[in-house]
């Protein structure tokens, strides 16, 4: 077996430590080697809070990829750093795969121009959680057929924003196909107020918050008789490691810039 | 095996069909007449919605208990006439199960020192439906050690008002014993409005409403590491009769007046 | 607005009533006659147990096509009385909409055949209740990414038969797509024989029945930190409506045999 | 404020470590000392796996009790230890709170006289879940009215028994007051073995199996047109502390010696 070559640039933080794990327990993928700004010459066995896995670490990504020559990238950094990275990691054959939300569209456009003329994968993922962005996509689909649906989201009682972001995404992605309609009896009245929840385009979000939750979410479709509920369940950032092993995998048969992990689940 | 007589008044409503039904079902009961303002003389099998008993209807409850001598009687009517079929079956002996949130406490405490007096159980409920009683029950007994608590109730989307009078109660049994708080962070904010719920006490309560839905509730406690969730769904007034059976039961072994179904399930 | 002109055989049955109903609501669609092999020559209204539509009852569909020259025929009848009606509208050039599970494969190339031949639209669906065909199919689609699934399936307790049609159904359906494993620890043992459910290659299914259950069933997939669940809860028939308007609109856009709703719900 | 004073036997244990990390938050409580085999001469915050508090460790508890006179002790060890240090503590007025399933029961006669004979309370709990402890007292309390029960209890695909041990305590608590029978349609047949679930007394039991989940526990009821559900979802071992904080606050109101959360949670 060949196994896939991969360097992870910013190792030390909650998703880049989970991501080595990842890989340490993957018998198809071997960590080359890491960038970090810091440590350089260092092993990553040398880090205490990282596995003990004998790959060098690197401050300068080019000298990292000619020494190790790496298959794919996966990046963990910020914005700024990720993009320098995946831009250097198109030049030199380096499939890249960035869990980021903050890339400008420019940025994107030059980056897939990129990838097309050297016809060579990118994975941009905002949200590496599958069971999320399936949980998304179904209830794309199946708002086609159910216009009336209410979405609660239960979040553990530290968390300061309500309606969660995945929640307010959910109910967008809906209302691209849902024929728009306000929801419940057009008389409703609400005897103490914020009963019914909030409000995106008639739909309405309820957001629960508790000690003893970590991130739930239940998008609940109803017509004549029946109801159709999508539930996801996440208790830990470990969740997010499936996205990224199926990034790994889906980034080496393409050769263009995908973004969302949406887009290569089909 | 000797049967309990039941008169039931108000045998044409959607409780009454539903009691005559239960009774015709249970073999410990015996259906011996009705009390109906219309139909005098005629027997419940001649009336085409009613399940066919050979039971003869009474305009006049006097007449009535004077012929047939009944155990008990269940009344379905209205407020008004639920208070005087009450006191005219204590002062034949008959033990009365009434249905109804109608009485003033006057007439409460009047029919209370009447029972007393002669001695024979009566049972009032404003809620026939065990399974919400129990509900009920348990949330106040679980908000002693968990004070962090949200209600989220279900229903079809032809419904009137929100939140639902049975999620208002529930939090006022709760509010009897739990410790005063606010929940969520004390820095939460909604970016939408209504996201959060209905308050009642630093509770939050959320109204859900959709086709295919009938009558649902969710009671969720949450603590450090668990959360507690007790859930009641009905799906039709068969439900109520469960209660009205048990109430049958019990209000021969009474031998006060009882309020509340809560109070006969300890 | 021009309506669909509806043909219904079979309107007597439950299916048959209740799609009466459904086409009495439905301001787009009209219902032109039924057939049936009773009441010929009298009109929907006489029959006690129909709505109220002054549409005429035909014995003979031939005679029923000619005079009321339909768009669509809904067929709720049996399996050899519904393929003779199909091949019937097929040659009228109606186009056939067919709850049944009882064609032979025999039976439905030559009717494939023929509406291919003749370019109009069949669709013929074993199963018209939309909320349990997504079902399936989000549990085909997230079980390429969640190969460990169990799925739980709730009836009331009059139901015979366990594990449930649908819960097979779906554990097959995955089949196609899921790598093969057996699930739980292989070293897990039942103290009490049967805990682990039914098991179909590996996936467990388990079978609730209670009274106050009507029909349900979730499809639960779990991986690192994360669960995924489908649930769908159907508490009567009238939710195998929504499929069946479904299939009429969708029924004139087609120009050849579809064979189950799956097919037109992508 | 006079602050409770604790002394923890078995600081280093799982629970143990918890525990300490309990009292450092509560402001009501203060660690005065742990006893633990290794270590004497020691403070807590020398130890890296623990928090840092700066309380002595003992070896010797005589020595201990001596030096700080505490008011509870919270004994985290093992059955033959706890057992001499619950009777070391009684000689010293020290109430206990043990948490253990192991004791005999000549052993709890024995610390219940003592107990009695001193006055002093003593809680010894086999489960400190308090979550678990009420779900398993309403399952009780609601099979008095509702004898259709089933359990389904899931837990992460490591476990290796099926049903939990909750499960089955759950059921036989609900066995001593529903009335014995046979649940689902008497002639009703597994087409798959298994499907069904364990059966404990007519009651049916399932036991899911996924990774992703942790422990939880549903039970369901069922009645005409209602269910009932009791739900305990479990994500870490943090649920058992509020457990025990209740326990030491309980423990100084007590004069008695009391086996089980559930006695003094009514």
């Amino acid at each position: 077996m060949t196994k896939t070559k991969i360097v992870v640039a910013g190792p030390r933080g909650k998703m880049g430590s989970e991501a080595l794990r990842m890989i340490e327990k993957e018998e198809r993928f071997d960590l080359v080697a890491c960038v970090d700004r810091k440590y350089d010459g260092m092993k990553v066995k040398d880090i205490p809070s990282l596995p003990a896995i004998d790959a060098p670490i690197y401050e300068d990504m080019e000298q990292c990829f000619q020494n190790v020559s790496p298959d794919v990238l996966i990046d963990l950094t910020t914005p700024e750093v990720g993009y320098k990275h995946t831009k250097l990691a198109l030049q030199y054959n380096v499939r890249p795969v960035v869990g980021t939300t903050g890339f400008t569209n420019d940025q994107l456009a030059e980056l897939e121009s990129i990838a097309d003329e050297k016809g060579i994968g990118v994975i941009i993922a905002p949200n590496f959680a599958i069971g999320a962005v399936l949980m998304m996509q179904f209830s794309k689909w199946a708002a086609k057929y159910f216009p009336d649906v209410e979405i609660i989201e239960r979040h553990h009682d530290q968390k300061l924003d309500a309606p969660s972001g995945t929640a307010v995404k959910t109910a967008q992605l809906i209302q691209e196909v849902r024929t728009s309609k306000t929801q419940g009896h057009p008389n409703e009245t609400e005897t103490i107020s914020g009963a019914r929840g909030a409000d995106i385009d008639g739909m309405k979000i309820h957001s629960m918050r508790l000690p003893g939750l970590v991130a739930h979410q239940e998008v609940m479709f109803g017509s004549n008789g029946e109801t159709l509920t999508i539930k996801h369940d996440s208790i830990n950032r470990e969740s997010f490691m499936t996205g990224v092993k199926l990034s790994v995998e889906k980034v080496q048969q393409l050769n263009v810039l995908v973004y969302g992990l949406e887009n290569i689940m089909e």
